[in-house]
């Protein structure tokens, strides 16, 4: 129940600063509008680490299913935990997207254009191609798996860093690899938002992209699965 | 007394620092002049790490009523101190306010806007809607008390990064939901440079807006109270 | 065996973030698209510290043949291992970038200017000239060897901030050096991604320039040799 | 002699990345012209963490004769080293800017401004009036001088971060008050490049501006022993 509510927690913590920096930047009227990609980047890489310092004691901060998914792939957390996590994770992304939303009310307001209010909740890609789309998340996930089990493995003893690490990986992730799909790299961070923004009452919204929507969700996981099988395969020639 | 100046000292710099690089952005003919919202966000987020080294091993540098009161709710410093801790802080931020004054005094004079020298000194919001303004500080304000308890958690173990990561958390927050309102997050960080433009001689300067000014008072209290809250429910389940 | 999968690892994932970074910002379309050198240099350093923070604990993390090949100079490495480090480390960068390629297929079918998508493999001089453009790679390299060698010098015990700050010493270099030859300052960062260039089935690519790939080989190597035997002459006096 | 050496080589480190970054974002044609404050600030940040990492183990790396003084004022190092010190720094300064030129030689020949080739090596007022830049040079230096004494106040145990974190300060001071007069807030730091500029054969250069050149020397040690002073003021009440 514990960890349930700090995935619940962690998750919402990175939706609302991490949607909330897409919203701080694209939104009419902001005083950061239009401050571009190192924003972007920056804000979502403190997004994580904030997230993990405040609720990883507690459950690990996976807050992402595709993590959660690779971890019980390769054994390192229990199948029976994976259900509640996922849940969670997605139910925390929604609650956070909701509160982007209220933070942001003013500026939902004012902006007319529909995708960028669509863009505030979940990810679009720059140039629609679902098999290239799906395979550059394919590629960030798995890199972001690889990452957090190698900064983490035991002989680093990165101790109080890994929360901070695991930030610097996103940000790293997003300045270098966001731009093809806008790096959901996480079903929870995609889908929550999005059933956020289908729910919620936002004047002149457009319908949710549920076309697109599969793609956030299924590519991450077949690229966590892929990171946690591939950097398993390598320490058993490492150590 | 040694805490009552620390918390002086920590709020003077936080302000310098903070005020400063707003100024540094916004006035005319810096050579900063310009550079946007990672300066401005990152600037703070320093502010903050910075003063929290300086002065945090004497008092705690919590350099915002917000933290103190929040703090003072949940039992994790005397009400005694309260009143004292205040002050100082308010004190301190209008010293630091009048610091920018001195350090900028050329570029005020060529600024013509009066408001982007108010702006210099206290926060106004993007969309004047007091209603959304309050709540957009009530999210940030609570999420920064959550961030400071959750991070400082004794599980955690963070130690001597603690400064850093606070400021960390206050950069992440600017970079994210700063926007709307300017963030304002700490009552003394608007309400003392705020006196500071009242009474320093500025050439052509407006009145100082004091119909906003209760805002970035009472919601980041308000705002710091239920941070604190809710956070002690949360542990309640977590430990 | 386990040191060469490190370093083929290592300057894979170095690659994959670092040629990342400047497909994300220079390829047509993307979401970072002239997001500017802020991005690139902060890209390009996060990518060495995540390489090194994953693989650096199974073989130093070289990813740089200018090290290995210092450090050999300076008796902290065998020869021995030099030639499986280079080729590894090669082939690293090779596979990166073609990750590279595979995450951006949409914007490099997007993008006209053969030149921009040379650029995204390998360096090019902003002014061609040969001489100058080796004695910057020369200069940035040595800086580069003599700052991995102070900042881990035994009496600094960085311990784990080690792989961090050879990210942050990349981002200076980046930032503050990197403008008149994009900063190669490694053999196979350059070397693998030409090649792959030159393999690769990109539309309406360029030649390779394998003119000027000679430099950001040969200087990298001598400023890493410079770099190595200056550090170790001002050691002597030091200790 | 070992700690002269070190001086002298950590100023040279600043200065080769410091007037780099200028370099790198003002001259004509390089890759990361005109890309900002940010990328200033943040490469004189970690210009200084690099240089202090480097060489900070063995002469505390000062690397700013405003810092040697205050501390000799307040008793941190024995006036004996003083003189020492001072002209490695500047001896340290002025090689550092012959690197620059020559790491950007192509760079210089390109630029027609004088102005902007000055403004490679040395610091230039915003807006010309001495006593305000003078003001605002000793506002800089006092607060740098009292971050660094509070930073390593035995009571923090800042231990290995000591060297990033007087970086993260100096980054932070250039980001809220670099604007006005380009923050030399370092004596050395103005001083060596001046003269390198005198010296060296740059095509089309203009004088050195001598006459603001007094400015960046005595302010920032009025600023520093005023910083040092009221640092032991305040540690004082505080211990």
């Amino acid at each position: 129940m514990a960890m349930y509510l700090a995935e619940f927690l962690g998750t919402m913590i990175l939706i609302l600063l991490g949607d909330g920096v897409v919203a701080n930047v694209s939104l009419k009227g902001t005083k950061a509008e239009g401050s571009g990609w190192i924003v972007v980047a920056t804000g979502w890489g403190l997004a994580v680490a904030m997230a993990a310092y405040i609720t990883g004691w507690v459950s690990g901060a996976h807050i992402n299913p595709a993590l959660t998914i690779g971890f019980a792939v390769i054994g390192k957390i229990s199948w029976s935990l994976v259900p509640g996590y996922i849940i969670s994770q997605v139910l925390g992304a929604m609650v956070g997207a909701i509160l982007v939303f209220v933070s942001f009310r003013n500026h939902f307001t004012k902006t007319d254009d529909p995708d960028t209010k669509l863009g505030v909740f979940c990810t679009a890609p720059a140039i629609r191609n679902y098999k290239w789309n799906a395979i550059t998340e394919v590629i960030g996930t798995a890199l972001l798996v690889i990452g957090i089990l190698g900064i983490n493995n035991g002989n680093n003893g990165v101790g109080v860093l890994s929360a901070l690490l695991a930030g610097f990986l996103v940000w790293s992730i997003g300045l270098s690899l966001g731009g093809p799909t806008g790096y959901a790299i996480n079903p929870a961070r995609d889908l929550g938002p999005r059933i956020a923004h289908a729910i919620l009452p936002i004047e002149g919204k457009r319908d949710s992209d549920w076309g697109y929507g599969i793609i956030p969700v299924v590519a991450p996981i077949v690229g966590g699965i892929i990171g946690a099988v591939v950097y398993q395969a390598i320490l058993s020639v490492w150590v």
